[in-house]
């Protein structure tokens, strides 16, 4: 594990690592992710949910409030589609010192197919008055942050908020949410980090000033020290990761691989634009070559990418960084914040080959 | 972190805990574990099977040797149970020291519906040969462990494969097997610990003398030094485990409950005979109090339980423990081996009440 060898996680860490999964590197092979192996992170408890007696309301400065079952919620029109969704911690654990929380290390990301209906029409219905800046959306999941009790709430400018694809989601690859994923009602807004897409939905607030919750204002900024108000994490940026060829070594996950031509593999996203460009090293980031880019499976989800290795005896750290539209481009290495939040370093893969 | 607190854990552990999923404990008030949220031990990688080219073959000292399309094995007799599953390694980093390998703390488990044809009928089918001795099950994951590249076997002995409870299973909670369960055919052999139900299978090979497969021989053994030769793991011990009351801190998961009524519930298990009695200690053991037991959810499956705890303003460290009818009874302590397998130590979560 390049940058990490010496790192000792502590116990707090492990435990959040048993709970909040990671997608295992070879699913990356799956160009929609399976269920049960998207990423999770669970601030709190999963809530039990009984959809029967479940109701979204829908709130704060706006003309008709309205109470919507999880039936009112799925006879609208649906909309679905693929949307990458990557957790804004991700990589935290490369990070030396890294921030007390989840200890992810490149894994924390998913591609699912997700149905649900557009905000923004609802939005319309309830009427937005005037004065209106943001939407709170609360879920039902509670519990103590930072020695702050509080639901799980994050918000969006009233922009943002009413963008299309913005959806309040009800099915996952063609399934009602597991409980895990939101059940019955999540918010998808596709481009950004999870923590955005708040899970096991109960209200949807429409306010006139900056929300101020415990996730909005201390958690998820990128700060250089406690001092620094920072700024808010917002899209995802651009992020490549590859299938680990070969075969693995049970403890280590150090790869062997046959000497000869090896198909390498895998995928990249980006919240800030498209994927443009995949570049492939087999030496560690000294030097580069370009990948084969596939398309994007949706407008919202990853793209598949190849390179064709001619793998010959050796140690090779094999390495892959993405450039997007916006023309921003994966690092070499960490760029440093105090909470460990959007560590895009480039994907690094020790193999032998013999 | 009873028991644990100056751990630390290794990188390396830290890679196994991120794509070795656990429950996390909420979840354990699913009386059916919900796809996703079950426990996930996969030794090498996750195989990618095209199931249209897959087929099972059935062999070794047999008279008629099979080879099964997924499509015959789907049309044979199906049956459906619950079944419990638990890692032999569950509860490993709450030993000091602990074998290098997965991290477990208390939540490797899960009880799931699988769906699929009895092993028995298939094996009197191919007719198994006078001296036949034990049945080797081999999957499509192949891997390195302890230096030596295998692909994942383990054996049974003749009886025990002929047991009417065990099935070859295509099938989990109505679904076809997710990638990670094993598409598209695992072994499931109730009672056992995980490393028995062997996932991705390619064939059944009928032998007459002990298989010496890494899996058996070195894998998955109850030794007190290298040197110790030391007794097969098999079947589960018994185990209970809670969920946590009221609501936890994100980064500790340390609980906070409010003071009054507070039922404390969860489930009891064991490989050896059905559960005769829970227990739970609100004092980290020094007394207890017998638990409402509920129906197991099958003859292979976890039972419910439940106690009703006044709960006063304080500090407690909560306890459960279970009892089966082999009167096997789970220790207050861990009993150390050196891989780290079977420790069934009780369950002990801190609480403050206020």
């Amino acid at each position: 594990m390049e940058g990490a060898s010496a790192t000792v996680i502590s116990v707090e860490e492990l435990q959040l690592a048993a709970r909040n999964h990671a997608l295992p590197l070879e699913a990356l092979a799956h160009s929609i992710t399976p269920l049960g192996l998207h990423y999770l992170l669970i601030h709190f408890d999963i809530p039990l949910v009984d959809a029967s007696a479940w109701k979204l309301a829908i709130g704060g400065l706006v003309e008709r409030p309205l109470t919507l079952t999880l039936d009112d919620v799925t006879a609208r029109p649906a909309r679905t589609f693929a949307v990458t969704l990557e957790c804004a911690g991700n990589g935290r654990a490369l990070l030396s010192p890294r921030g007390a929380s989840q200890p992810w290390l490149y894994e924390a990301v998913g591609t699912a197919e997700w149905t649900g209906t557009p905000l923004a029409p609802l939005l319309r219905e309830a009427g937005v008055r005037s004065g209106a800046t943001e939407v709170v959306f609360t879920g039902l999941d509670r519990g103590v942050q930072g020695d702050v009790e509080h639901l799980y709430e994050r918000s969006l400018t009233l922009d943002d908020a009413l963008r299309d694809e913005v959806l309040l989601a009800y099915a996952v690859n063609g399934q009602p949410l597991p409980p895990q994923h939101g059940y019955p009602l999540r918010l998808i807004v596709p481009g950004w980090y999870g923590m955005t897409h708040v899970k096991w939905l109960q209200s949807v607030t429409v306010v006139g000033e900056a929300f101020r919750g415990w996730q909005q204002e201390i958690g998820y900024r990128l700060q250089q020290s406690e001092d620094d108000a920072g700024t808010p994490v917002t899209r995802m940026l651009p992020r490549s990761l590859l299938v680990p060829p070969g075969i693995p070594d049970f403890f280590s996950r150090e790869r062997f691989v046959p000497a000869g031509p090896c198909v390498l593999a895998g995928r990249a996203w980006s919240g800030w634009g498209r994927i443009e460009r995949v570049e492939v090293s087999t030496d560690g980031g000294a030097t580069w070559s370009d990948a084969e880019c596939g398309d994007a499976v949706s407008p919202y989800g990853w793209n598949g990418w190849r390179f064709e290795w001619d793998a010959g005896p050796g140690e090779y750290e094999l390495c892959c960084r993405a450039t997007d539209a916006a023309g921003n481009t994966q690092p070499l290495e960490p760029e440093w914040n105090l909470g460990g939040y959007c560590n895009n370093a480039v994907h690094r893969v020790h193999v032998t080959v013999s």
